[in-house]
C-alpha cells in the first residue's frame, strides 16, 4: 500500500489519538474489534502505556482480548515539538514487521492493521512479556534467548539479502527504505558522530566520567574506527535491518521472545543488527556490579550474560549456514559455480570468509553502540539505575572501555570467546577512575 | 523529470528512428535546430554509426554544425528482439550525465536534449574525437590521458558519495539508480557470473583456450574471490559509478579526453570504475606482442600503457585527497571530530584507510573484468584483432593469468606498482599454452 495513496484518502488528516478517541478508532476496525469481543468503546478500556521517545503506545481491553495501538507522533516526544520526526516511520516500520513475519512470525507480535494515515499499527497484546532489558537488570536468566534471538537475527538477514532475495525485489525494497532518512539520520548522529566532539545533546555521570568522555573525544584511533562503522552503516546496503536491536526492543517471558519496533529498519550491514543486540549484553555484564547488593553476587549472573552472547552468536552463524546451504537462491555464490559444479566446499569456504567479515562488523558495530550509550544523549537503564554516581561511573568506564577496544582492535578478536575474555579482563581492571 | 511523467505524454508511443525520421525529430527541437543551422530536414545529412551492442547512434550535420543522436534500443542489439532491455536506460544515462557534468563538463560531450518517451539523448558530436580503445591497438599514446581520466574519477566519484553528498540527497539519488536492474543485471550474470561455470554463452579462442578456461571453472580460489568481488558490486552503496569505464566509453584527441555511455551507472563501489579502466589499460597490454610487426617492436608502448595505468591511479588518489580536505561535506569523517578539533592527521590516517579499501576493490573488480573478456560473452577488439588464433591465444592466456591473479591475491598488492611488476613478470612467462 503506497504512502501517498493513504495519506490522501478522503482528504482526512492525521490526528493523535488519546485513551477516548483510541477506543471509538478500533471500534470502527472490524478484524481489530472482533478480537477485543466488542464494537462499543463503552466496553473497552484503554491506557497509555509508551514509554519511548518516539511514540504513543495504548493497551485497549475488551472482553474477549486486547490489543496494542502504537502510533507514531510527528515530534520526538522526549524533546517535544522542537524535534520534529515524519510520520512515514509508521509505514517503515510496518513494511519491515511484514518482512520478518514472512520468516520469524512466531517471534513478534501479530500484526493486525495498519493506517498509513495515522501512522499507527494494531498488534497482539503481549501479555505476560516484559522488556528484556529489566529483566537483565532484575537477574533473571533466559534459557531459550540466545536460541532464539540467533536464529531470528540470520532468518531475517539472510532472507533480506542478496543471498536470498530476487535482485529486482531487493533492488526495489532498498529503494523504499532509502527514504528512511530522518530516522536513519538519529543513527548516525547520535551513534557515531555526536559522542566523539563535543555536542551540546552529550551528557554522561559527571564529573567523574569527565576525563574518559573529554579522552575519547581527543582518541584519534578510535575516532577513525567509528568513522569506518559508519561508512559502513551509510553504504553497505547488505540486508533489511531492524536497526535499533537493543534489549529494550525485546520482550521475554520464561520460554518465549518477540522483538519489536524495527522503525529504524534500513538496508545495512548485517553486523549492525547483531553488534547492538551484543553491545547490549555486554552493558547489563558491566552494570551487574552496580546492582550487588554483596560483592560477587552477581558474578554467575554476568557469565550467563557472556555465555548468552556466545551462544546468540554461534545460533546465528549456524542457522546463517544452514540457510546458505539450503536457501541460497539469489545472484550470490550461485549454485551453478559451487554445488552444481560440484564444489561445495567453495561455497563453504565463501561462506565463512563471509560470516568474518559479519563478525568484524558486529564487534564495531557493538563498539559504536556501547560508547554512545555511556556519553552520548541516550543512555541505557542498566547503567541509569545504579543509585550512586560513583558506583555507577566504575561500571561505565569500563563498558566505555571495552567500546573503545571493540571500535580500535575490531579485527583483533577472531571469535565471540574473545570478546568474552576481554569483557572479563576489563571487568577486572581496577583504578580507571 | 519523471519516466513516467514523460512516457505517458500525450499518448504518444516510443519508436525507433531512422536516418530520415531522426532529421524530422531534431528540426522540431529548437535548441538543436539551432546548433545544426537549420530547421529545415532537407538541409541536413544523417547517417547511423553506431556500433555498439544496445543502441541508435545518429550523427545529425547541418550547415551550421553537428549533433550526436543516441537512441536506446528495447531490446540488445547483437543478439535482436530475443534479448529485450528496458528503454529505462537512456533515462538513467542522461542523470548520470548532468550528475558527472556537474563536475566535470569538459569531460563529457555537451548535452542538448533528453526525450524520455523515445529514450533518445542529443549531444555534441565529438570530433576528431576517436574511441580511445581503437587508439591503443594502434599504437598512439596520450599525454593527457592518465590525467584526465585520474581527475575525472575522483570528480565523479568523490562527489557522488557520502563524503559529499547530503545524506537525504544520496539516499534519494540510491533509490533513483536502483531501479537500473536489467543494465546491473547484465554486469553480475556476464562480469561476475557466467565466466566461472560452463554457461552456453561464454566463448574464448578455441581449442587454444579451452585448457585455460575449464581450469578457471574448476579453480575454487578464483571463483569464491569474484563472488566476493560481485558481493561489493552488489552491496557497496558508495557513489554514483559510470558502470562500464573501458577504453571503448573514451574518446580521445592529441589533447582532450572525453567520457561517454554511462547507462549502467548505480551506486556501487569506487573501485569498479577505477579498476574497469586499468583492466582495459591491461587487456591491451597483453595484446601489444600480438600486434607487433617485429619482435619488441611495441615493447616501450606496453610501458606507456603501464605506466598510464599508475598514473591513473596516483592523479585519482592525490585529486581524491584534495577534495576530501577542501569539499568533504557529507556526513563521513565530520569536521567536528577532525579539524575542527584540531586533528587533521585523523582525518588524514581516515583518508588513506578509505583508499586502501578503494585500491583493493580496484585491483580484485580489474581482475573480474580482464577474466570476462577473455572466456565470456564479449570480448575486446584489442585481442580480437589479432588474425592469428595461436598469436591471439598467447596474449589472451597471459590477460587471464593476470586476470586470476588480481581476483586471487588483490590484498597481496600494496600499490600500483605491484601491478606494473605482476603484469612484466607474466608477459615474460612462457610455455602457458
Amino acid at each position: 500500500m503506497a504512502r501517498s495513496e493513504e495519506s490522501l484518502a478522503g482528504g482526512r488528516a492525521y490526528r493523535a489519538f488519546d485513551v477516548d478517541s483510541v477506543k471509538e478508532y478500533v471500534a470502527g476496525q472490524e478484524e481489530v474489534a472482533e478480537r477485543l469481543g466488542t464494537k462499543t468503546p463503552g466496553e473497552m478500556r484503554a491506557r497509555e502505556v509508551g514509554d519511548g521517545n518516539l511514540n504513543l503506545v495504548f493497551i485497549v481491553e475488551g472482553p474477549g482480548g486486547a490489543v496494542v495501538v502504537k502510533q507514531a507522533l510527528p515530534y520526538v516526544r522526549l524533546v517535544g515539538d522542537s524535534w520534529p520526526l515524519p510520520l512515514e516511520r509508521a509505514y517503515f516500520e510496518w513494511n519491515a514487521l511484514t518482512r520478518q513475519a514472512a520468516h520469524q512470525p512466531h517471534r513478534l507480535p501479530r500484526l493486525f492493521h495498519f493506517d498509513a494515515l495515522n501512522a499507527l499499527i494494531v498488534m497482539e497484546y503481549l501479555t505476560p512479556h516484559v522488556i528484556l532489558r529489566k529483566e537483565l537488570i532484575a537477574g533473571k536468566r533466559f534459557d531459550h534467548l540466545a536460541e532464539h534471538m540467533g536464529i531470528f537475527l540470520a532468518e531475517t538477514l539472510f532472507h533480506g539479502s542478496d543471498f536470498h532475495l530476487d535482485k529486482a525485489k531487493k533492488k526495489a525494497d532498498m529503494a523504499l527504505f532509502a527514504d528512511n532518512v530522518e530516522l536513519c539520520a538519529i543513527t548516525e548522529n547520535l551513534v557515531f558522530t555526536e559522542p566523539y566532539f563535543d555536542a551540546p545533546l552529550n551528557r554522561w555521570t559527571r564529573p567523574q566520567l569527565d576525563g574518559p568522555a573529554r579522552a575519547l573525544q581527543s582518541d584519534r584511533a578510535v575516532k577513525v574506527g567509528v568513522q569506518e562503522m559508519l561508512y559502513r552503516f551509510t553504504t553497505k546496503s547488505e540486508a533489511l535491518l531492524h536497526g535499533d536491536l537493543h534489549t529494550g526492543s525485546v520482550m521475554v517471558t520464561g520460554s518465549d521472545t518477540r522483538v519489536i519496533d524495527p522503525e529504524f529498519a534500513f538496508y545495512g550491514p548485517m553486523g549492525f543488527d547483531i553488534g547492538a543486540f551484543l553491545a547490549n549484553l555486554f552493558l547489563a555484564y558491566f552494570a551487574q556490579d552496580g546492582h550487588e547488593a554483596r560483592p560477587d553476587e552477581r558474578h554467575t549472573y554476568g557469565e550467563w550474560l557472556l555465555e548468552t552472547a556466545e551462544n546468540v552468536w554461534s545460533v546465528f552463524s549456524e542457522t546463517f549456514a544452514r540457510l546458505w546451504r539450503e536457501e541460497r537462491t539469489g545472484i550470490l555464490y550461485a549454485r551453478a559455480l559451487f554445488e552444481d559444479a560440484g564444489d561445495e566446499t567453495g561455497a563453504t569456504i565463501g561462506l565463512h570468509r563471509f560470516l568474518g567479515g559479519v563478525f568484524e562488523d558486529a564487534v564495531g558495530f557493538a563498539g559504536a553502540k556501547m560508547v554512545r550509550r555511556l556519553v552520548g544523549l541516550a543512555h541505557v537503564e542498566d547503567m541509569e539505575s545504579i543509585g550512586d554516581p560513583d558506583r555507577r561511573a566504575a561500571c561505565e568506564v569500563k563498558a566505555l572501555l571495552m567500546g573503545r577496544e571493540l571500535l580500535v582492535n575490531r579485527t583483533t578478536f577472531g571469535d565471540i570467546y574473545g570478546l568474552s575474555c576481554l569483557a572479563r579482563a576489563i571487568r577486572r581492571e581496577r583504578n580507571l577512575l
